[in-house]
């Protein structure tokens, strides 16, 4: 494991091979056998299950409830809403036949030709349509709404060019698919629900967003305008790690949803969808880490605590034993999740660097002598720096000294997206910034054309129109036409 | 509501027609537009999430860990090993294409026919071999094993006749896949799993079942053997709500994971595989419910006690509810869901209904006189008696009436299956008894030609041979040949 560690690329060398090897490294996930779609190993799992359950919760205590829709959607389904299979046709896996045989030539198996489906199936990229399809049987009258529904599902997009957590051809998320009567509710959902987002990221992941508005360019296939949470990587790329969408009447046309409102009239429902994946664990990585592996924020860490015994023979272990147990009931009882690591066939050296890679936050480490001087020596993950501590008491300064962490490493990624993000004037001067990475805040005059100019010219993208940003109007960068408020550029994830 | 209730048809009249109008009425699932597909309404989500928390809690607490792996399986990797292919190539979902593109034609969007894979890949019917051809990376030695591994999620199998949660195209389950480094070892995980199982169905779904082991015939493809719970249904019908299979050596074949034990030399690796899904939704159903609606035990009930307050007007309603608060917050801090249904839209006599129909297993209803009284109404829903009881200390009450309940119909279930549990010495009786439903303990050649002739002439089939059964030998019913013990022949879902 040392060997390992010390084989971990830096960041600076090759920012991108640091985080390619640090998935595998610290146990997250792999490539699969299948193009583009990666195993999530248990460490890497554990992590996920505590952004679900989290992010679950979250949900429930605005009314949501989980329900599940089928994992195929019939080709016909798709292509109702014409700029929702614009945008999701050209990289769909498709379901053509449903049984395979015995080849004729004897060759092993291959699909049965006679076993093709009328009609093909496609493997949901996301689930608006077949859930669409479904709310029309389930909302008739006013009383039927607000519909609150969420789905965890998996689903899959073909995208060319994978990696991992980042962009896979299967990917674990959550889709919310809300249902009102009016446009004003479902807006309002919209916010609360990308609010809510930014929220999560703020306190459980600590990475700070921005809150913004995609451009035309950049919405969601289908809807009239999505509402996103950006964040910044530490080599100064954006990540969109969470998206709202309003959806308007669009889905509710298509698939002919309506209601009878008070007045006993007929209405189109309005509606909104929103969801985060996986995705965010790439995110986790790539805004905490450093060159020693992963760095984790105590609120979603798996192991909170290692406590490591420093031994020479069995006795001593058994003394020091004796001395952590009521140390970890105590941890326990307060809910910080503890590991005692005894195992005598890795050195405690070996230990250090492998909890150092997993990003566990806060290490213990007891020898003999400790337990004669009642100490103990404490290592924070966050800035690797050690104390000796007294053994009594330990377990509220652990308790500190967890949320510490959380609140410094929130800090830390703050300070470094303000100290990357730039205002700009002139469109020379973001030509040379924009190489320098992070966010640029510059005015642009609303238009598809100029914004696809600068994607072309700068590989930088609009990320959004921030929603708490400052207002002040001012000139386009490149036409000089009236902008109304600067936005965000940036090359991105 | 009340009608609808009305409409439900009796299960002495139509067993099978009650269970579907049951699964829509109660809000549970629907039929999907995908063919043999379900949509999983939010109601019975809340059943399955309580299911799958419990299990999961139960999982980890024998050391397994979760873990993802990808929805699609190559086709060489499901052909692998013969006996599973064979068992699942006639079922399955082929993906051939990965983009749709605008019909040349104009008529919408089709197949894109340059965008066919090289390989065709399956929707997982099962994941084994997509799993064991990744444990060969993970597993090189001893230190490595046991690894106990467990995967959420969806699969899909083309069955022909499909029934909601029962058999249907997609479901939801969980699969334990664990490696180890003897046979013993894996033999003993093999069984412990099927004994939690049995443990889960009796505690949390209150439902008796019994374990066994499965005949050749009836073992899942791939596997040495293959443990099962098998549950009783209220028309006398068997349903196997849970499988654990003996994997053998065959997966660690087909991938070559080998590991080099202690003496530094390479051995096959030991393999077992366990499931149980969404099907145990149509046992819990068809364990308990009546012609009212579902009867739902406590241990998995999303809303444990309803309260309905009886007003007439405003006032009435705030008196009540000022009563009813301190109720609610105490029964929450039991740990008891409870829902306070204080809807003006609805009558008291049509929330009655309902909530017998959803299976909510304790009612309380206070009108004015009973705040006067210090009285409250209480219903249990299983045997659909009322009395009244004092208001002060109603949470206690309450609470020990939620025990009642989940071991009285546990108590009743199993009296019903031991009343329909015969023994039978000639195959004339038993073609007699078979027509009355229920379990028929019956001695077998232990041949599959004897257990295909009374599957062909009875359509019985062998549920299993149970593990804590009479093992007094005997004659074959059929043949008159030696038998080790009684089996288990039934009707099954």
């Amino acid at each position: 494991m040392a060997k390992e560690l010390k084989d971990l690329t830096k960041r600076a060398d090759d920012y991108s091979q640091w985080y390619n090897e640090l998935v595998i490294k610290a146990d997250l996930a792999e490539q699969s056998p299948v193009r583009g779609c990666m195993v999530i190993k248990p460490y890497g799992y554990a992590i996920w299950e505590k952004m679900q359950q989290t992010l679950d919760k979250m949900f429930k205590e605005t009314g949501v409830q989980n329900a599940y829709f089928p994992l195929l959607i019939p080709k016909s389904f798709l292509c109702r809403e014409a700029e929702h299979v614009e945008g999701f046709a050209k990289e769909c896996a498709v379901v053509t036949h449903y049984r395979l045989k015995n080849d004729p030539e004897g060759k092993g198996v291959v699909v049965d030709p006679e076993a093709r489906l009328e009609e093909e199936l496609i493997i949901r990229p996301t689930s608006e349509t077949i859930i669409w399809g479904t709310y029309k049987n389930w909302i008739h009258s006013y009383r039927d709404l607000p519909l609150l529904i969420n789905q965890w599902a998996n689903v899959m997009r073909w995208e060319m060019r994978t990696r991992m957590f980042l962009r896979t051809a299967e990917f674990l998320w959550q889709e919310g698919h809300c249902a009102h009567a009016t446009a004003e509710e479902s807006e309002a959902r919209t916010v609360q629900m990308i609010n809510l987002y930014a929220a999560f990221a703020e306190k459980y992941m600590a990475m700070p967003v921005i809150k913004g508005v995609k451009s035309a360019n950049e919405r969601f296939a289908g809807a009239l305008n999505t509402y996103t949470i950006e964040a910044m990587m530490q080599d100064g790329k954006a990540l969109q790690a969470g998206t709202s969408h309003n959806l308007g009447q669009n889905f509710a046309k298509a698939f002919d949803v309506t209601f009878v409102n008070k007045e006993n009239k007929p209405e189109l429902v309005w509606a909104n969808s929103w969801g985060v994946s996986t995705r965010l664990m790439g995110a986790l990585i790539m805004t905490h880490s450093d060159d020693n592996g992963l760095v984790l924020p105590p609120h979603l860490a798996p192991i909170q605590v290692v406590i490591i015994p420093i031994y020479k023979n069995a006795d001593q272990l058994a003394e020091i034993s004796k001395h952590v147990e009521p140390i970890i009931l105590k941890l326990k009882e307060m809910g910080i999740s503890v590991k005692y690591d005894d195992a005598e066939n890795r050195r405690p050296g070996f230990k250090f660097a492998d909890y150092e890679l997993k990003g566990v936050p806060v290490r213990l480490a007891i020898g003999a002598r400790d337990i004669e001087n009642g100490t103990v020596e404490v290592m924070r993950r966050d800035t690797l720096e050690k104390s000796e501590e007294k053994l009594e008491g330990i377990e509220t300064k652990v308790r500190d000294l967890l949320e510490e962490i959380q609140a410094n490493i929130y800090k830390k990624a703050l300070a470094h997206r303000d100290s990357l993000t730039r205002t700009v004037d002139t469109y020379d001067e973001f030509k040379k910034e924009i190489e320098k990475g992070g966010f640029i805040l510059a005015h642009w005059d609303g238009t598809e054309e100029t914004e696809l100019k600068i994607k072309e010219e700068t590989k930088a993208t609009l990320r959004c129109i921030p929603l708490d940003g400052d207002t002040t109007p001012g000139k386009c960068m490149v036409t000089g036409k009236p902008s109304k408020q600067r936005v965000i550029f940036a090359r991105n994830y």
